[in-house]
């Protein structure tokens, strides 16, 4: 069962799903996106810990290929297929078990220093851009901030086609307490040029050794902007991928163009047009002033160097 | 009679208004919006021909402040009434109706024109970003960029939150056989970095005399990453506004913030949050690369020497 963020929070209903397949096809489907995958990949290798390694690595295969940008969940399946393999097979579903709650808990360690690193470029009285759904690093570091006493607001575009802005950062944000306008997409440039936006600041999908970043489409056009009213951009990497050496490698996803001529299942205009999709936007490092990582904040010059 | 701007292409219906408080209501309720309040006005004024000068003084305060950025209705309106009361009563009423068929030819002529110098603009191949619904000047241009054989595709910013661009710009170009494609409010910096948009080309609802412009909130955000990629923009301006000597004077409208927590009266997250609701975007005149006017094909530094 998978928490569907399609449907949050109008309805707090679940996805379920009989086997890897319709787990592969659901994240395809965005029941749930950002570190969201991970997480539920994570989950499914417990779930076949004990089949065969032949059975794992096809579930590992379908899991991996179902969203090609962020490449973190990728990445930490294929570093647990390298380490099962070495096992002996009576031993390795529990060894799979133990090895996930490892990594489970770094991730969490990983999440609370980059609270820590990401309240710390907060400061009293910032109003912080965002776009999409930043997570886990974002929400910690904004309640963080709050904890150390500085008031934050927070504005959210509302992210478009699928709403993740309006349905899940806004209503989060607003449940743990910190100020939040919601915006359309096209606003925050708007809000920069009439001296509203102190901070942008975003999650990101893969960062490469150069410091280019992919997140959420909407993200660039906002760098842009922040770059012009030179306004720091500060991006939240979980896991930087060493296996990218530039944003040359960083594959953008494509989606169907008819999933924009909707939100939540409403026409938004002639169904024989013809629309566009691409999910997620490259950012060039000259745009983004920090990157917060697990092992602290870098420029994108640096990121390279503190990963290689 | 209005044709209702907020439902088509989905119902082609009108909005019935008994008087002129009806329709300066209905103008603020954006049944139609950009040009379309000029016309509605001229038509109102038609009616209301024959009435007592101070019932038409009256009318034309009511839909002069219905909308208080796009000021050329407003400047139409009051060179209307200068121009009557020196007439006797009595021939008021017939007065007027010429003088409205004058200001109408007129405004056809404008449109004419504008639409030869932007489609000169135009090259074959050209992919052209707009935003919101740019009105007969657009579309003229693209039509005349036709006729002399250059193949163009425009892509259609949806314009959140009442969809001008999916709902009225792509529609109504795709009838008269222009390529289209609709994307988000979020996607035009990210086709700019992929290298597809060539051209960027809105409309505007005012011009300054230092060439500042303000229009569609939305059209700052694409004005800044075209600057930023090298990309030309084209501003459409019907009537540069001769009593705004810069864009300090430009009244930016800032509309009920629920407005936006909706698309087509479906809810975009919890109705207990609070929204945003900026109409329009002030423009540098550094971002502006043409304004095409009535008169000409300027550079905003010489738009104010063209018009004064």
């Amino acid at each position: 069962m998978i928490g569907d963020r399609r449907l949050y929070p109008f309805e707090r209903s679940f996805a379920t799903c009989k086997n890897v397949e319709e787990i592969a096809a659901a994240l395809k489907a965005m029941v749930t996106q950002g570190g969201g995958p991970l997480q539920v990949a994570l989950t499914t290798l417990r779930l076949i810990a004990n089949s065969p390694l032949e059975e794992i690595k096809r579930g590992v295969a379908l899991l991996s290929n179902s969203r090609p940008t962020n490449t973190t969940m990728r990445r930490t399946l294929e570093s647990i297929v390298a380490k099962i393999e070495k096992h002996p097979s009576k031993e390795r579903g529990e060894y799979l078990n133990k090895l996930i709650d490892k990594i489970e808990e770094a991730y969490d360690l990983d999440y609370q220093a980059m609270g820590s690193f990401g309240s710390s470029l907060l400061k009293d009285g910032d109003v912080v851009l965002t776009t999409c759904f930043a997570e886990h690093s974002f929400t910690l570091s904004l309640m963080k901030a709050k904890e150390e006493g500085k008031r934050i607001k927070v504005m959210v575009p509302e992210t478009r086609p699928y709403l993740q802005g309006s349905r899940l950062t806004a209503p989060s944000l607003d449940e743990v307490g910190i100020e939040v306008e919601v915006i359309t997409d096209a606003m925050g440039a708007h809000f920069m040029e009439q001296g509203e936006i102190t901070h942008y600041m975003t999650a990101c999908d893969v960062v490469a050794m150069d410091g280019t970043a992919a997140n959420k489409v909407g993200s660039l056009a906002n760098a842009i902007a922040a770059a012009y009213y030179q306004i720091p951009y500060t991006i939240l990497a979980l896991s930087p991928d060493t296996t990218l050496s530039s944003g040359e490698g960083i594959v953008l996803e494509e989606r169907d163009g008819s999933e924009i001529l909707q939100v939540r299942g409403v026409a938004t205009t002639l169904p024989t047009l013809k629309g566009r999709y691409p999910s997620f936007d490259k950012i060039d490092p000259k745009l983004i002033t920090n990157i917060v990582t697990p092992k602290g904040i870098f420029t994108p010059s640096e990121v390279g160097e503190a990963y290689r």
